[in-house]
């Protein structure tokens, strides 16, 4: 396996550039460093970024791959002295796509990520709103949920619910499947009328047994027949309240919440 | 102002190319509708795809711009025969790069975001942590902790710490600075001995006031003179005690993680 360091060099908060660091996953016959180096904006900077890929390079036997969001041309013409793969997002994308809008783009720092954002104080309102409404904790203001997640304790749904929020702006609340409701054999009646924003996560028992044994080892609670019992009832249930629902066992919490998102057909369409 | 559709087409949860939608921000003087396309694996999805094209050229009155990560090459060149603005990241990114890696990349779907990605569990278990240190809720744990954010009610420390958690696997606890330990004038007892992974976090008065009316209007809590006063002692307080702080007023999650991850230096390299 060849070793090669990713950098990150932004002149703001390079997440930005970090997440395309996500493309790196289709080589692993690479193993990558990945570095990121925000706030960028000086030429004593980028003087510091070049003496890191320079060592970058001789501990790893071969030059870095540079993912970079320079606004100000001084600095990026700088930084090309270095020996490296650059990856120059100004030049590749935003340069470009203002001759195709005939517009300048604006190149000052930190543009992508400021509260200036078109969609940051809803996104704000909805990480308040699902953690206020992680884990069936009120009842209250589930009118204004755009989902509610349920299903059985430990299967994803947290996670998810704030990653719904924060990525995407969505108020995300989640109910937990319990006991109470397998006896009663229908979801909790406080969700009956909001049936339509229900989505359902269920997991494999070998799975939540492990992810249970982990928190409560040798329980009631975390033995394989007890998750076996609880996952088959709660399948049910979800199945004849006419809810859909996916499986988290191998799936990402990107992926459960991209799933949610076309099925509700919520938020998938947002003006920017 | 002109209006333009921005298209994430993926064949996957079309987060990476979700995330290039933040360099749209570099041109206000366009109006974008943002529609993500994912789990865009078949030939008739890609129909419905330039159905979305086509009918937005319309509305919009001006082709739409597609940023688009399809691995299957027949799939990419079925929607390239759409009338739009293409950024492909398998032409612009991940084709070149292999190159310089000597190396075929994977194209099948969804492999940024599977869960087999390489900080997958790391950042869930971040999440987990985080949720449950969040807001002093319990001093069990703490040496766990990455980064522990401080700082009066309502500043901003559980979406920052959130944020770290979800986006950088940073175990992040946080704890508020509340009437009690300004009248000790000292840090809560229990972080004493965790001082070097301490962060601030502060605010404008004027702004926590706005934040704090929205919850409990008209309360001594929220008054313009309470918070500035709480957050005077604050800042007294962790100057006294050696912490840095950011302020958090006009700073979005995005920015204030990047400066703790500097400040903190944590995280800033690791291994993928």
């Amino acid at each position: 396996m060849i070793k090669r360091t990713a950098f990150f060099i932004s002149d703001g908060t390079g997440i930005t550039a970090g997440a395309l660091g996500k493309l790196l996953e289709h080589f692993p016959g690479t193993q990558f460093t990945q570095v990121r180096l925000p706030f960028t904006n000086t030429l004593d900077k980028i003087k510091l970024a070049q003496h890191a890929i320079l060592q970058a390079t001789q501990e790893d036997g071969g030059r870095p791959i540079v993912i970079m969001t320079l606004g100000d041309i001084v600095l990026r013409n700088a930084i090309k002295q270095s020996n490296a793969y650059f990856i120059d997002l100004f030049n590749t994308f935003i340069d470009p796509l203002g001759v195709e809008l005939s517009q300048n783009p604006l190149t000052g720092a930190g543009i992508a990520h400021s509260v200036m954002g078109s969609s940051y104080n809803e996104r704000m309102e909805a990480v308040n709103f699902t953690l206020n409404h992680d884990d069936g904790m009120t009842n209250s203001g589930l009118e204004e949920a755009q989902v509610i997640l349920v299903g059985v304790s430990r299967c994803g749904k947290t996670p998810t619910s704030v990653y719904l929020a924060m990525q995407f702006g969505v108020k995300a609340a989640n109910y937990p499947l319990i006991p109470e409701d397998f006896e009663r054999g229908t979801l909790p009646a406080v969700l009956h009328k909001h049936l339509d924003k229900i989505f359902g996560l269920t997991i494999k028992p070998e799975r939540l047994h492990a992810v249970r044994n982990e928190r409560r080892a040798g329980s009631f609670y975390a033995s394989l027949d007890n998750c076996r019992q609880e996952i088959a009832t709660a399948e049910n249930l979800m199945r004849n309240a006419g809810i859909t629902w996916a499986d988290s066992t191998s799936r990402s919490v990107e992926e459960l919440s991209a799933i949610i998102l076309e099925k509700i057909r919520y938020a998938t369409t947002k003006k920017a």
